[in-house]
């Protein structure tokens, strides 16, 4: 853009958003410079603390400000029995549909060999230790209905084989080769409530 | 969000962008926060740096990191021509189709009685002011070929009627009821070839 180095740089940076290309990012930026101002500066300020601040929590993985999560901090939550998800959407899914008490163990992925991604990189030992010291007496594999996701949950029920802990996996009812984030909340309940014991 | 202030807070945030909702603002954060912090930091930086410093050109009002745009200052464009548009992204198509060497005027918007939107909104004094301080010849109104872009275009050049300026409109070839920024640079350099005096 000729008229404006600043401009420019909004424009390009905005394109490190998901789905964001050039046109779409010009428009934004136009947007916010025109009538978005205060709306720029709070994202701004949010983007800043949020990038600097947000960690992982040492004993669930999801996203934290903290060291240890607020959920895995609630004394209300049942520690006997953890939900193993792929992503914090996922998770998120789960607490908007209600119903779940227990805590959670976040991956940040799936198994997927062809990208080189392995058991130390989604922090299966970490599950595995967790499951021992806490005394984890179920282990709720809501990893999703792909074929990755499937994968993941049979080799995380493999390494748990000869252990004292019920390993279930959600009951059907979740659409096939679906994102686990993008499923309704009533659909999710019922997942929950029909979780049967992994069958191998 | 149960588990991060600073999370809930980048997602709210990121909603003030268009055309994103809860859900995408929450997968545009996960991304940022999984894969992307050194470009949320960049973004953070790019965005405080262009909401403040940021500003419209004194003369042609398009946004400019300096009191006036790089454009205006440029020794090498025709001054006698001004190209009038609605929106940084219509001159923007216009620099990128190449072929037009004059200045522009940036009205930001058009008019829209409905919406409250009259002459001074859109600064048509400051461009009255520059086609008679600047001994302009030919004011090109390359507003969009929309009902508002027309009314527009039409009550500029009543305002010039009786001044020794040549007012034109952009040639056909634009398709009607589109948007200018959206127009291939080819479509745009012929109907910029082709433009003809307006004839009320
Ligand atoms: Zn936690
Ligand atoms: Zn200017």
């Amino acid at each position: 853009m000729a008229f404006s180095p600043l401009v420019d740089e909004l424009v390009e940076s905005l394109r490190c958003l998901p789905g964001v290309g050039q046109k779409t990012a010009q428009r934004m930026a136009f947007h916010l410079l025109e009538k978005g101002r205060s709306g720029g500066e709070r994202l701004a300020g949010a983007l800043a603390g949020a990038m600097s601040g947000v960690r992982r929590c040492e004993r669930c993985q999801n996203f934290s400000d903290t060291p240890v999560c607020g959920i895995c901090e609630n004394p209300k939550r049942n520690n006997g029995t953890v939900c193993v998800v792929e992503s914090p959407s996922d998770l998120l899914a789960i607490e908007q549909a209600g119903g779940y008490d227990g805590g959670y163990f976040v991956l940040m992925g799936h198994l997927s060999p062809i990208d080189g991604i392995g058991p130390a990189d989604i922090g299966i030992e970490c599950l595995l230790d967790r499951v021992a010291t806490d005394a984890v007496e179920e282990l709720i594999l809501a990893t999703n209905p792909t074929i990755e996701g499937e994968a993941t949950a049979h080799y995380i029920a493999d390494r748990l084989d000869g252990r004292n802990v019920l390993v279930t996996r959600l009951a059907h009812g979740i659409p096939v080769g679906g994102e686990l984030g993008y499923v309704d909340g009533f659909t999710l309940t019922h997942a929950f409530r029909g979780r049967k014991p992994l069958a191998e």
